[in-house]
């Protein structure tokens, strides 16, 4: 599994904390609405779901910003719902809105039904992206392959879609913490099948997304969202020892020591997160990916510059980090301002 | 100014750190959309601005917590964004809906043309509600009075209403930062002559609400959002220096030491900061107040228990706690819940 034949490997290299000429760069979301050649695509395949779950275009459009802005990763284009999906709730997104499942948790009763899923078989449609976008690449660069995490995609089945206060999902923690265990354990055990049939098909790295970690009050963070990322870095870990494991918690800045204990080899932060602080409490232990403010890509283009130079040297010139945003890439941002970012890390060189 | 005649002064005591029997408890939006009597008076009001500019009714609402549950506290009824409808932006709420300006910040000329309100004039409809209800108060209580932060009102003004990630506020940060402290700095003053109108007519203390302080980089939130709510502080100690100064920053739990620092007397916690750590950083120096996660409202009462010990403990039996939640009551909470979470603070005794 150990990637050796990749011709540029600065991100795995940064993720083991081996030297580089400079960090790594890629981008949440870089593959996007805000490229028109995504959108083109986009509205080829229909609806969203139907991009989603067609290999050679998912393959397109991650191909799309690596010929653009020759970025040093590659991420799967794919949606971090598709396990609820394939679990039978039925995904799907209307024009301009989130996500919406026909069918959502409503009791215990409907935890206790979910099923195991094989991916091999009901996410075929994202093993063949993997492998179709993997063999695109030809070993130029790496592939990401990802995941959301349990406790995200717990509070998307009991939502029933997006939410702004999570109501219901607070109620079953607060309720049934038990039962919510129960539905992020089998979302763990799914979730770990899944990313092993990505990395089996090619996915050089796994990434677990938690979107909503950073909602819990911090002891049920440590309960309901990293003790199920754990036991899927450790399943991961244990099986491909050689496929680092990256997690990101947005809003999870007070919790990096806690989620560094994890055994990931490296950790996303959002924008809001100090670099050098986070360098400085766990640099050591596991690399760090992050985190200029995407907010920043509105920007002119010396404040970007200033803005992104602050992200390159808040580490003190040390391996171990990988240049990203804080968050995804929003639709209405000008390509040309990311590329005016990737350049501009580009430039920067390690003293 | 110093409200010595206050029967219950548990909040006044805590805001400076002298012994009490037990943590003051009033909630945030304690008076709102959960409570049955205030929908009859939200209806009758008609649409949510005549609520907020009928000061009669304001009081009405703002009492009707305080008739059920016995709080410590009472907090003006109002909302945060009076101060850019006294400037002119013409605020409304359409049924079930957020904040919507007619009109908005479109360009540097807009920011320059803003104007210096008289709050004793335009707002008005605000000191004489703070005046109705001090008086119906009777002295029972103190009267917390507020406004929302400069940043949090510019969001608003320069969006046009609510937003999920601010695009033209960042925008304008991040091209125009000039004049992005200029808007600010218009809002402090604004702020601060309408927190003086506020006591004097009879507020108590004094709340600042930075919502949305939290979407900033650490630099950001240094220079956008704490910086002009220094200017506020430094404005009213300077003034009133008997009226306790509360800051409260929604995702601001890595910055406790900076807030503390701009000379408040209180820092307000949402719920994902860790209340004990919180103490232990700055709790000699503020007054800490909060923050049980407000989801737990939809919890079981022996779970809910469990929470509120939590909260009550976190800071080992020294004064300077505030018992609160980390953000405001939902409208879709059972009232008797609220009740269960303030009798159980009202049970608690401090060793």
């Amino acid at each position: 599994m150990l990637n050796t034949r990749i011709k540029n490997d600065r991100l795995l290299k940064a993720l083991r904390h081996q030297p580089n000429d400079r960090p790594p760069v890629w981008l949440m979301r870089q593959a996007g609405r805000y490229l028109p050649e995504y959108r083109r695509i986009r509205e080829q395949a229909g609806d969203f779901m139907s991009l989603c779950k067609n290999p050679h275009l998912c393959c397109e459009v991650a191909m799309q910003p690596i010929d653009r802005f020759n970025l040093d990763a590659a991420i799967l284009f794919s949606d971090i719902l598709t396990i609820p999906d394939a679990m039978g709730l039925e995904l799907s997104f209307a024009e301009n809105q989130g996500p919406q499942f026909s069918k959502r948790i409503e009791s215990v009763s409907d935890i206790n039904k979910l099923p195991i899923i094989d991916p091999e078989a009901s996410l075929a449609y994202v093993t063949e992206a993997v492998r179709t976008t993997k063999s695109a690449l030809n070993d130029t660069i790496p592939l990401i392959g990802f995941s959301g995490s349990p406790w995200t995609l717990a509070t998307y089945m009991v939502e029933g879609g997006s939410s702004r206060t999570f109501p219901r999902t607070k109620a079953l923690i607060y309720t049934q913490p038990q039962a919510a265990e129960n539905l992020l354990s089998i979302l763990a055990i799914n979730i770990i099948e899944y990313m092993k049939a990505q990395i089996n098909a090619g996915a050089d790295v796994a990434m677990i997304f938690d979107t909503w970690g950073g909602v819990l009050t911090p002891p049920g963070f440590l309960r309901f969202s990293l003790k199920p990322m754990q036991k899927i870095v450790s399943a991961l870990k244990t099986e491909y020892p050689d496929i680092p494991v990256v997690l990101f918690t947005k809003g999870g800045g007070a919790w990096l020591e806690d989620m560094a204990a994890s055994g990931a080899d490296g950790l996303g932060l959002d924008w809001t997160c100090d670099l050098g602080n986070a360098f400085n409490r766990v640099g050591r232990q596991v690399a760090l990916q992050g985190n200029l403010d995407p907010g920043a890509l509105y920007g002119a283009e010396e404040i970007i510059r200033e803005q992104v130079l602050a992200v390159l040297t808040a580490c003190n010139n040390q391996p171990g980090h990988i240049f990203n945003l804080g968050h995804g890439i929003e639709p209405g941002v000008d390509p040309e301002k990311v590329k005016f970012v990737v350049d501009t890390v580009h430039q920067f060189r390690y003293k």
